[in-house]
């Protein structure tokens, strides 16, 4: 079987979505990307987490051709592969509809970074992309998705800030691989379910100040990066 | 036993609602019908869960007569046999207390259709009955309740908003079978819980514009559905 | 031993409340009375549920007195004991710090009935006694507990409303039994919640009118009780 | 292998925060000091939970040298260490990113004394630092953390005041041992929790008046303690 590894990654990180409880029904999914080959393999449409299996990860190549699988691939296939497109460091990419970061989402609000749980993984307040037009909406809704990632990280660092809301939708996270990706959308979760309650006891909170984000993000992603036993 | 097949997916779907966490003590029913026979069959009343069996599910025709059972029917019959014969379309009925959907219903507001999750499912805002009259809760209290969800649906289609909070009261939801009117009502108390942190994070949050709402319930319901594996 | 059956029940309901996920740590303790020989069965002070058995429960009279047991009761028995003398009807006492109940106690407000789940067990708003005043807390503070909940109770009926709130500090419940009072103290931490959602979302909410909260309470506990199997 | 039983007790107490739901990932972190000899076992950082064994704490010193391990002790090594040799009188030490706490500390507020609760475990209000100054952040961060602690606790007693908010980051909890620390980093998560309700429900919520803190307070821990089997 083509890329079992990758596969086999990406049907484990599906599984992780779930358990973390990040994914209520068939909500999410988690996509892989094999750089050399230009594969990617993702979730199949609408099946339970239940019944997947490494061999059910559908691979499509970066234009959404399905190149080996007999299910459809996930409905956001077309957003992943254009951030693949967009974001050449990136290896790994999840949609969730997790509570905490989907109502931020519909609030239509970037998540400002209060603390050092939020800078210690992204650099800053967490983008919030608008709406789709009627337009953009008619043309390939999936797609335009991506767009709006896209347009929103104008001079943003993929890196830096690896996730992101789409306004009206739910959150996007990425990393340098599936499990990162995945590990990404675990953070976000809990940061927009912290800043909401940061916000409930204080209505006046201020984000926490630039030299700290710097040190935190610092500590852990910079080249004398701490934490950890690497 | 007759119906044994329609017991048993009644039976398996009240065993969900309580896996599913949307049902304490013994706070929500399921029912099935067989439009054919013309019988529901229904969850008995005020049994524990752990109790139940499949031939513990009572069968009852759709003029509350009981056709099969030694136990008494769930008290909410009466509601459930009255949105069978209103609602042609509707194969199974759940009715809980389940704690964001009974806060919405309680707060006496319809719940905003606030993205996309919300979306997939229910085309538009879940209205909220009005709050039973002292007559019509001196008559059958049960029926009259159905009476007010009826009431609540004019013009409205309820294969395209499979739920309703009830006013002071709690949610009912259904589907083309009691399977899917389980997992509306999973639904319904996940976008209550996102609705109540959206308009806490934004005061001014809005619905989302009807453009997107019909593209997504379109995606997954409409003739071009392009969601799962059908 | 003495009152074998009556260990085993306080037992039983001391790990219920462990299992509903209303005690953290050590934090509440169950009761049961037999009325007949006055001896009342409650938990043994600060020991962890995990140690607990029938043969750990302590025996106390009506004058606080331990008749059989080596070790200490609960340090709220005497607050137990007064709710024996004062309530002839109940048959079980139980607190908590569940954490619903108790941020109202600490609010020092009534809970209002803003639904039928409410209206089911507790007929109007469950009351919140005032804080201690600084005389009655020089003088025996448990018992002055059970003193304000007394006081809270004039004109009420201690069956129709199983339930207070003590101010400042954290929820009582009691029943015909220890279950049941296991069990109101469920409702009472779900209603809570419940509550505290629905004025989240309208400011404005109102209580369900009088008649229909009759209604519903009549309906599981009035002559002509329609629910379940009784 | 040295110091075998402290590194038995920090490694139970780390697994027991993950087993309270106080760390995700791996966002905490406990310690233990065996006075006599002067050295502080503490978890190695970034390591899963699942991979941590009593062999892989690390044993450092006062003045953050390791002692014994092969891995690297804690990102927030410094901070312990220093609050040991502030506080003479604690046994064990513990940081965790828990959701409540770490949304008051984002907050940057004080944590009231809303109830008995809170005054069974904590003597009035949870101080909370100061956001470190760019100064002290280009210093040594971790220990620059303890000296904000530190000038928090002026005129406070860390015996009767085991915890505290560090503004714009996370809690740190103390007590006699480490079990003390976990115990008291689990009781401060809750009774966070409940202040966010409490004041949810009424926005003018008073704090407990001072006769009843004291009463809770000396109930649990003033010579003539009444609670427990002690």
């Amino acid at each position: 079987m083509e890329c079992q590894q990758l596969r086999e990654q990406v049907y484990e990180a599906n599984m992780e979505l779930k358990r973390q409880g990040l994914v209520l029904h068939t909500w999410g999914n988690a996509s892989g990307i094999d750089r050399e080959r230009g594969l990617i393999a993702i979730k199949p449409s609408g099946v339970a987490y239940a019944d997947l299996t490494p061999a059910s990860m559908v691979l499509v190549d970066l234009d959404n051709q399905v190149v080996d699988g007999t299910l459809k691939p996930s409905s956001d296939t077309r957003t992943h592969t254009l951030l693949y497109r967009e974001f050449a460091s990136i290896g790994g990419v999840v949609h969730t509809h997790s509570t905490y970061a989907t109502a931020w989402s519909q609030a239509r609000r970037e998540l400002p970074c209060y603390g050092t749980t939020h800078a210690d993984y992204a650099h800053g307040a967490v983008p919030c992309t608008a709406v789709l037009t009627p337009e953009a909406c008619a043309r390939d809704y999936e797609e335009e998705t991506g767009v709006q990632i896209r347009d929103a990280f104008a001079g943003l660092d993929p890196v830096a800030m690896p996730m992101v809301l789409v306004g009206g939708h739910a959150p996007f996270t990425w990393g340098k691989d599936v499990h990162a990706a995945v590990y990404h959308a675990g953070v976000l979760e809990e940061v927009a379910r912290m800043a909401t309650i940061t916000e409930q006891v204080n209505a006046q909170a201020v984000p926490l100040p630039a030299h700290i984000v710097d040190k935190h993000y610092m500590r852990k992603h910079g080249p004398a990066a701490s934490y950890g036993q690497g």
